[in-house]
């Protein structure tokens, strides 16, 4: 088959590969129909991410229809469509049975993570892909769910609700800022009105980013590069601050600003990817009886989430910039690596 | 009347003062039988906390007698024995009602803290001191407590485990370290066993204050000089880290290592009372599902914690390591501020 | 002043008494500019509420303007337009500081329950009317809110959205059930989209009801007296049954209703005011993990709501079906007395 | 192997059958080492668990050691002691997902039901035993916690922790009253201090049993055959009632005991088996604010409390009363059978 294959720092290649298969019983094959490409996927072409060697297949995130299980998957047939979760599960170990997924201590792989897909095994920017724990990490897909509908559940969907949204503890009638209105964060913008945020305040660098954040629900705007971005905010609670503020880019400045923001008492949730430490102002933050969050995604809220997405209150749509076949992913790169560019949110990958 | 006052950096005098008057109907004045000195007056010696100006008698814990009421205080009379909590709460602000009392915007003083005491306004290291907010910031004392216990209820035993340990999320099962022995940290330990904690590790710079925390609870120790005090303490649990880590110095150093323990999903609950930032290791963070908490005590547990004091569950005696006229408090606080030297814990300050 | 009094059962009366004065530190007196009817005034005046005695001015839920406050109010003054909450809370009691206002100990009329107005004191049926606790029972109403809207808030819509939703846990996706398209039902409806709540089915004996549910946030509707009404909700399920179920009648029948279309883990949350004991089948019950819970409101989440109606996140008009003046208020009885002829909801009466 | 088999109503006979054998990839077996009888054994032996069909093996606890594995069981392997929990779960349907193992839809036997070890498939009551879902229904039994504690751990102690404590949400401070002073009960009493209750008084109508229950955690006790049995109860409160009453015996009579000592706000948390309705008096409590739970175990919690047996901060062998080989398993059912008289709690059969 073709796949999508690491060779090293700045290095991906489109080529041939021999077909996975199932490796245990409780093992499941699919054929990709849609895929994409997540902001992870670049720092790990950077040379970022040393767990990821050369020769591994990318991508944690896929929708296809099941080709192989193992003697043990009783849940899955041949021929059924799925959403593959960008973790998973083994469904067992301690981590799992308290629905802490993202820190499965399965024998695939690493202990103690997780993610795997095009990480420490083989991903889904291929032809086919084994998945393992087939029962905890698949879900079946209703047929009227288009496949970048779908696609948008393996990661990008739960991540913003369950790591911005639920860590974060909205509840109804909460002011919520969202720093960074890329995928991650809009996700977060989209979902906080499942626990009834009355404000939705959109924080980017960019004015476009903002603008566009309407469209995923945010009620409000400030553009970050403004002097007195913090004032604006402010004025748009009581004074004293957000109830919630969640990092949504992973770099120290702007989670140092979701804690300028927030109010006493309130949540700040990171869901950034940070590659370098951040300054804590416990001189200040010890008194504030503040409350922060970190996290990889669970996707346990997938079916939940999919069951919204199937009635048409979560429009997963909106998310999708770009369309591509999937032998043609080494443009989607290309287009997805200069979003600033591009303007590109989510591309996706079309057997 | 004879007070502790103020004077400016490094100076406090007991002299005479005014005695205190109602000067609102929801005011009560208290006769002090017992006070204390806490760790933060220290901190407002040295110059620390610039919102306390000369002139200002200092204390925010204390046990006594009501000598007058004010006219929209129904709950108390002249003749009850109190505890006066640390924090005045207006009982009808936003964060009151929320229980938030550390944040209550009451109109005493600056708005938006709740400990005013020796702070803001006069406290309780005097021989009476006029209480905001009487209905809902004082608390009446069985006959049978006696005053050294009821002192520790004013802000240390709710603080440890407000802060630690419920902060923390405790749950039964749980190894819960807690760094520094002091007072606070001892609090913890000692209220941990309130959420069913299975192990509580002690962990401190000092070997006779670890040696110490047994009395409080504490069923393992760990002397953080050691080079390998990680490696002890992560050989308390399964090798994946505590559930629960608890700050009790205020150092960005003990910080990082309250990070560094956690498990994966674990929580952080910093008591300590920080002068400066602390790096927060979001490189290695973000991935890991941790909670971390701050906090000013609300003491909405103190009437609680005392029941458990009255029914001897609780036992506040053994903080006490000094006692003191209450004339002599300039003795008390030489004693106090030499804590390493005198193993002081907790000093009473007797009228 | 002109009140509605309370003369024994099946008897009341638009007439003369005295007006109210402030008769503590913490009272405020209100003109009402708009109050309304409850189905519990019906009651009352059957004769169902023996607490109630002749002579007593019936009425819960008001909108005004504050002519006098006590001494000890510092929060109001007079001229304040504020909307009263139908429970008063002294705001210092065990069950105040727990947030359970519905339970106040307070010492005015019985103690142990925060309904008192137009039920052990004097209420809001009236010109003017004495708010016992007014810091913790009044609030603010923005200029921008009509007073029907405001009045709407004294109680059907927190009692729809913390007995129905809150008590009820809706978390997203949730299937919800609705039995009784009241006011209160309605309500309940209206708000578990705060929670984001993927289904709301209203059941109602009535078709006509069932059918304006839908401008109330019902997504389904069955209409209870068919004879497969359990089917068709089951149907609207995975088969399991509803995730929650609220009852909002307050019969045994649609409790039972209730308990039979929950499925195994779920929540029923009691509305409805009983006036009998309901069976309760344990043989089949014990075994479903199920939690019910019943509740008077505590009127907590007033503030959000208000602030939810500002932003028009929440319809309050849609409650209101017919219109008075004040002094009219014995055809209002009749009409809202008459409520399945006349398609009453809420009555609005305005001074 | 010999067993002991259900031959229809009042006839168990120890028996030859055929040994089990692994049927799925999931299954493992396990030799016999030790169980018990459960209160449930003797509602199938009377006949009233019609789902229990002639031919069935009885008993769903049991310690013992694999003998064989199926091909997609790795957490396991052949000679590992294990722990079997009474509730087999599949790990991955919706429910299990949640952690409510006890409605497990999984594959084998009637879907809906965890439990299925004695009741829908041959149980525990045997030499050999098949035991589903291997991973997810197994847990490792360290060395030093001998049989018969470990076998408590099956069913009894997380029964009374899980549904009567946590679901009771009892609280530090807590007044805690459990009703029923049987193994069941006892299991609840013994393990409130997981929440730091204040206060536990068991209720029983027998006073040996009563008595008995201070060894088991019972701070007080009160014989429910004292026609002032409430009064007494409510002596030991501020006279407002209990804030958690556990029921755990299952008649009508007991189900109203509980909710008429529970306090405004408390929880009623049903344990007992019910063979028939109980009247629910909503006319008091409607207005109560009371939370009502019932359920079925879901073994959740069996890890932790086993640590907490292993650390002996639980005492598992207080509920042993008697010991029998597993070849006399028909006078265990005598003895256990006539409790009252024989003053059985827990009768252990060891092989």
């Amino acid at each position: 088959m073709k796949a999508l294959v690491y060779q090293g720092p700045g290095k991906i290649e489109w080529t041939d590969v021999p077909d996975p298969a199932i490796l245990k019983p409780t093992d499941a094959v699919v054929r990709i129909e849609t895929t994409t490409i997540c902001g992870t996927d670049l720092h790990i072409l950077k040379g970022d991410v040393p767990a990821v060697t050369p020769g591994r297949i990318l991508g944690h995130e896929g929708v296809g229809v099941i080709t192989e299980v193992g003697s043990s998957v009783t849940s899955f047939a041949v021929g059924d469509r799925v959403v593959i979760s960008c973790i998973s599960s083994c469904g067992h170990c301690e981590f799992c049975k308290k629905g802490l997924y993202s820190h499965c201590l399965g024998d695939e792989g690493a202990v103690g993570i997780g993610w795997i897909l095009g990480h420490l095994i083989n991903g889904t920017q291929a032809e086919l892909v084994r998945i393992p724990y087939a029962e905890t990490s698949l879900y079946k897909l209703a047929e009227n769910v288009p496949d970048q509908q779908g696609v948008l559940l393996s990661d990008i969907l739960p991540t913003g609700f369950e790591i911005g949204v639920q860590y974060g503890k909205v509840t109804p009638g909460d002011v919520v800022a969202v720093i960074g209105a890329g995928p991650v964060g809009l996700s977060a913008m989209a979902t906080s009105s499942l626990y009834g945020a009355a404000k939705v305040i959109a924080i980017d660098i960019d004015q476009n980013r903002v603008d566009q954040a309407s469209k995923f629900g945010a009620t409000h705007g400030v553009v970050s590069a403004d002097k007195d971005w913090k004032k604006q905010v402010l004025a748009l609670t009581d004074g004293l601050g957000v109830d919630v503020a969640i990092e949504a880019v992973g770099v120290p400045e702007t989670f140092g600003m979701a804690t300028e923001i927030v109010r006493p008492g309130g949540h700040v949730a990171n869901v950034g990817v940070h590659g370098t430490s951040a300054e804590l102002r416990l001189q200040d933050l010890w008194i504030a009886n503040i409350t922060i969050t970190t996290g990889l995604v669970n996707t346990n809220t997938l079916p939940m989430l999919l069951k919204l997405v199937v009635s048409q209150k979560l429009d997963a749509n909106a998310f999708v910039s770009h369309r591509f076949a999937l032998k043609d992913i080494m443009d989607a790169y290309d287009t997805f690596g200069r979003a600033s560019e591009t303007k590109a949110l989510k591309v996706i990958l079309e057997a």
